[in-house]
């Protein structure tokens, strides 16, 4: 007798060796979470981090916390944390702000390092709506144009008129994984510079920024980094073009001495260029504290199990779902996948909201697709097998009991 | 025997209405926290309320608290509620971002809101660094150009080309009040905008901004406001300009639509208009927490208890230090004065660092000055002799002993 789904998924849990780390997570058996590419799960020592942060840095120590706690200096010891993450080198990435405002300064900054005469800025025309949105409005305040091409063709459309091209790593509704090597050097090879936008791919898979040269890249810290809702977000200026790296927000924590208070600006060297204002500590501190799940995992064994769940969840669908119900809108090749399996549907509203109800957690994108993202670190085989099945309990009870 | 002053704080103290409000904050008898300017105090009940935040909301609800938690609108929620602290009706004030960036997108909405003939911008003199650096990039972006003006100057200034004023409520360095009302009155006739930078006023007096017909405003939370470090800061948009509030910083969030995820942009309605990215929840709890402390606590009545702390602690200062230690740069006239204390002395650096190993906790602005910031919900009289009394003991001490 051939193995069953669920037998073979436990056999894959049982030599999973990143297994070990799910109880580092809050997590609950009744719930499959495969929303963790929306907000990642709450890493299990993060409360008591807080509370001490809380009660203890703030509440005892006060505006001391600023030097004695290391709030200050935050945002560039929070980037040096995820810098091996996305294969940079240190002092390349601060921590601050929101994936919006960083997409802000990196494509205002790629504007201006480019030369004079090239004034267009090509954007992903796939892209999360936000980065299309301030990009048209970093090229409308440096007086350049924006060009939406699908990131497939960048390499074609970049030209001696290109400054710059903004694009996802992994596309946010389909999971696609773009070729950010190969994209980066076409873009190049043009005289443009590359801005990678890696909030669906950081954490989830080896992003190589200095291995592969890219210029700017921005990603935001609460889906894989588990940082929590709303996290901040980070910047990476390659250390190459940190001298001219000219931001749109020179707030005073980017200037060379910011107790100087002098009213002329002067901008510090390296990443710490990239600050604005404050940084919401609170927010930044639950972050760094999420960041420790990550001692001592590689992501390249990341990168192995996600591509196994997501086939695992791929052959368990096949197996379970009646024919013609759903539809992967994500690619079957490894190569061009991330770690998320976005799935055409009929009535997907009615479809995702019984899935919770059940306890199957992903989530919907408008207006047919089901988002399930896979997490390694906390998600394992039986998940995927019991997500696949219990969308085809859900399908097969027919649309009659989704209406309701 | 004429009353000490000791015995005259007692008696204040004791009469002090708003005393009561001392024990809703975390504080030790030990220290004499005078830098709520800088970083307000924790709220004793904050803790348990982050608790909830991280273990439940995020820990348990996950994905669903953006909806079942209140936290997708959370921005406007919490600027409604400082909204009644600084004369605002509801609908106008969005929470989130730091002051830096709110100050760029005021500052370029504000060039954008004047007619094409008014190129200059009036940037106060005397700002807190990062506005005016903000201003300045603002203005190479719109096509500006700054004008430097104290802020008593600004109605000379104003004039047929000027297309706003950025100005502060209270100066951070001298404490300072400036004449929100005659300023603000002042450049509407010269047809331009008035934009107040609320950071030092904001809980610490009435501001009236609906009242003075202000147009955009902003501020952070931290200070009198109590939200945490680096709590995020809030942007007010006067109702009458919200139509036209053209913001350089077009994040998914002030879409009118977020989650239809169309590739151009439509902006929402209202305040909304000014968020930019996923607000960053943890910190922006912590501040809607903290604000209960203004349940029944009336601005009138804070302004006039920090108005009998600042001319006490004066008082104390001119009887207790000797005669040329130190100089109030801080004004006597009420009307010009917010709510700390700044003293100007030799050696402050050290003057300062000794205070506060003797718990009177104020803080330094190069290269001279002291500030001692009183904020009326946790500080009372005998903090204020006390704190005069430890300068004087300090600065008798001589400066053999302030270098050690």
């Amino acid at each position: 007798m051939s193995e069953t789904y669920g037998e073979k998924a436990a056999r894959l849990d049982a030599i999973d060796e990143l297994g070990k780390h799910r109880e580092k997570f809050a997590l609950d058996a009744g719930t499959v979470y495969l929303d963790g590419n929306s907000l990642g799960a709450l890493p299990a020592h993060v409360p008591a981090r807080m509370a001490d942060v809380i009660t203890r840095e703030w509440g005892e120590l006060r505006i001391r916390s600023w030097g004695e706690s290391g709030w200050w200096t935050a945002p560039e010891r929070i980037g040096d944390r995820i810098a091996p993450i996305v294969g940079a080198a240190p002092g390349q990435i601060v921590v601050g702000d929101s994936t919006s405002v960083n997409v802000f300064k990196a494509v205002v900054a790629a504007a201006r390092l480019s030369g004079e005469d090239r004034d267009e800025i090509l954007v992903d025309a796939t892209t999360f709506p936000t980065d299309g949105y301030i990009a048209e409005s970093a090229a409308r305040m440096t007086g350049h144009r924006i060009v939406p091409v699908e990131p497939a063709g960048m390499a074609d459309a970049a030209g001696p008129r290109t400054a710059a091209a903004l694009v996802n790593h992994v596309d946010y509704r389909s999971g696609r994984l773009h070729d950010l090597p190969g994209i980066t050097a076409a873009l190049h090879a043009a005289g443009a510079l590359a801005v990678w936008d890696l909030c669906h791919s950081a954490g989830a898979l080896p992003v190589g920024l200095d291995a592969h040269g890219v210029d700017l890249a921005v990603g935001c810290t609460y889906k894989y980094l588990n940082g929590g809702p709303g996290s901040p977000a980070y910047l990476y200026v390659a250390e190459r073009h940190q001298n001219a790296f000219d931001s749109p927000l020179p707030g005073w924590n980017s200037h060379t001495d910011p107790f100087a208070m002098t009213p002329g600006y002067e901008a510090a060297a390296g990443a710490v260029r990239g600050r604005v204002g404050t940084p919401d500590i609170l927010s930044m501190l639950a972050l760094e504290a999420a960041l420790d799940v990550w001692d001592g995992v590689a992501i390249e064994d990341v990168r192995a199990k996600s591509l196994a769940l997501t086939d695992f969840f791929l052959e368990c669908v096949r197996a379970y779902v009646p024919e013609g119900r759903v539809r992967s809108v994500t690619p079957d090749t490894h190569a061009e996948r991330g770690s998320q399996v976005a799935l055409s549907c009929e009535n997907a509203p009615a479809v995702m909201a019984e899935l919770i109800r059940r306890g199957v957690v992903g989530d919907l994108r408008r207006p047919d697709v089901l988002r399930f993202g896979f997490t390694p670190l906390y998600v394992g085989f039986a998940d995927a097998e019991r997500a696949a099945r219990v969308l085809s309990e859900v399908l097969t009870e027919g649309p009659a009991d989704l209406a309701s």
